[in-house]
């Protein structure tokens, strides 16, 4: 019998790493997660990839044929191969994890942004199948993001293009651990709203079951849950984020003019919630000639593996044309 | 002997018209200006542009070889060859003019609007040759763009990718008539600058001589001017200009990561009155992983004829591959 062309995708986490097979219909057959050791060295790290890589794969070595290996990883650069300067690996300040992938598994190896991985996931597999232009924003503890025109992923003159968690959307607005001011992503991510429920719990005078949660304790799936019960602070807290996030979209829209926005992540799992006021705000700050054609939608990948199957997809879109 | 392949370009503005044949150097060999005639109907100006046509090229019939056209027009979008909603030109809601040249002039023609045939411009005559990322940012009575993304330029899903004059970069900021708050074009360009002069003349005490002028008869080369001599509200003025484009550009390269970006058109004649602060600004407001990477420099295209040029590289870019 034939073997099944499959990728393997992996997914470098902050905390964890998973990896897995993905065929050619975007189903991720076997996956396995590790911890990242990003606080040790890399050689402990990867010497428990590529153990888990043979475990994954030596036992299902005659059902599957691995054509070639995707990366998501953070601060990776799609033109180098390499990991530059992530602040949350430990690993050095230049990672040539492709080159050292490829001399290891011997099979060819692209690495990009999990972001990026994420678009071209939802491009393959997704609900931008089809799609020649369209933006994915992934909402988690920050805001990342992939862009694709012309069917083809937006890398840039140094492969880093795509970070829409980084524009400046209120001016001298709050601080961000890069020195930037008043960034979306210090608004609109896991993050970012609860700091504006924290600025709601000044400003405001209702009482609120979130008066009682410390900042570092408070995380956004509680206040997704206080708005369903009809909490005013946290109601107030999705409104202001999905009108930040609107303005922002319409902006990226006036670049790009793309076919759809596509949400993904924690953040977007709060449904209506969120999407309601983006849309409402999104539409208002839109130049005429773009109104009512950009549909903004959530992603319908699901499960635990969606980073991974965007990994996967990667090496797909870059080995298998 | 053979003749020399040229391609005729044509830049519709607002008030005038111009047009000429524009040669594989980017020489534009012969041209002329008609009115527009905006305010008549669409065969009017149609009459006068096809006369033009022939008074150009029939004399030097013998010498070029008209291989196509190329066309820069307000609101022009590339797909469907249409020029949809001009708001300052009374010729109806739909101009297929694409259909329409082609048709009287039987050459292949394309049509874009004016910012996207400057891009095109430099793409293949001017500052950006060889690059395959960069955006072109025309600074006139308003701001318009183009984009280039892998060598190509962003049309997006319908044609109208490119609009960064109308990015929301003061929330609830100054009023445009397209009904947006807050847009970039209300900053900067030649009638925003004006508008700034305007509000640092009631916010500041200093003498200027802009204190003697009406808000009508302002125009942005005699703040430049004011400036040179060291007129403080005139300073201050393209000071906050350059701060506000400055945000503005470095959140376009969150998005793009362009190799750079091109200041081209009349207030961008400022020179380093405007692109000091814009370079500040800008490079403070960058994601580090973007900073001391991206150019932002003048166009080098110089004389009247530099739309023409645009818009004849448009159609060299599109059939001459």
């Amino acid at each position: 019998m034939a073997k099944t062309a499959v990728t393997l995708g992996i997914d470098i986490g902050g905390t964890n790493t998973k990896l897995g097979l993905v065929n050619n219909a975007g189903r991720c057959v076997i996956s396995k997660s590790i911890p990242t050791y990003a606080e040790e060295n890399l050689d402990t790290f990867l010497d428990h990839l590529f153990k888990t890589v043979e475990e994954i794969t030596e036992p299902v070595a005659e059902h599957f044929e691995i054509k070639a290996v995707g990366i998501g990883a953070p601060n990776a650069n799609f033109y180098s191969g390499c990991i530059e300067e992530a602040p949350n690996l430990k690993w050095g300040k230049l990672v040539p994890l492709v080159e050292i992938v490829e001399e290891k598994i011997k099979l060819p190896t692209v690495l990009t942004n999990d972001a990026n991985a994420a678009a071209i996931g939802e491009m393959l597999f997704g609900v931008a199948k089809g799609m020649k232009n369209f933006i994915v924003i992934t909402l988690g503890t920050g805001l990342g993001s992939g862009i694709v025109v012309n069917g083809e992923l937006v890398y840039g003159h140094d492969g880093f293009a795509g970070e829409l968690g980084h524009v400046t959307v209120i001016p001298e607005g709050r601080d961000h651990t890069t020195g930037l001011k008043g960034s979306l992503e210090t608004y609109v991510s896991a993050t970012g709203i609860k700091r504006t429920v924290f600025e709601l719990l000044s400003l405001r005078i209702h009482p609120s079951r979130l008066r009682e949660v410390s900042f570092n304790n408070l995380v956004a799936k509680d206040i997704a849950t206080a708005a369903q019960e009809g909490d005013l602070i946290a109601t107030e807290a999705f409104e202001y984020t999905g009108k930040i996030l609107g303005v922002a979209l319409a902006n990226s829209v006036a670049h790009l003019s793309p076919e759809a926005i596509i949400l993904f992540g924690g953040l977007a799992n709060a449904g209506d919630l969120l999407l309601d006021p983006t849309k409402k705000h999104f539409e208002k700050n839109l130049l005429h000639i773009f109104r009512n054609k950009v549909k903004i939608t959530l992603s319908d990948l699901k499960g635990d593996n969606t980073a991974v199957l965007g990994a996967g997809a990667l090496a797909w879109k870059n080995f298998e044309g």
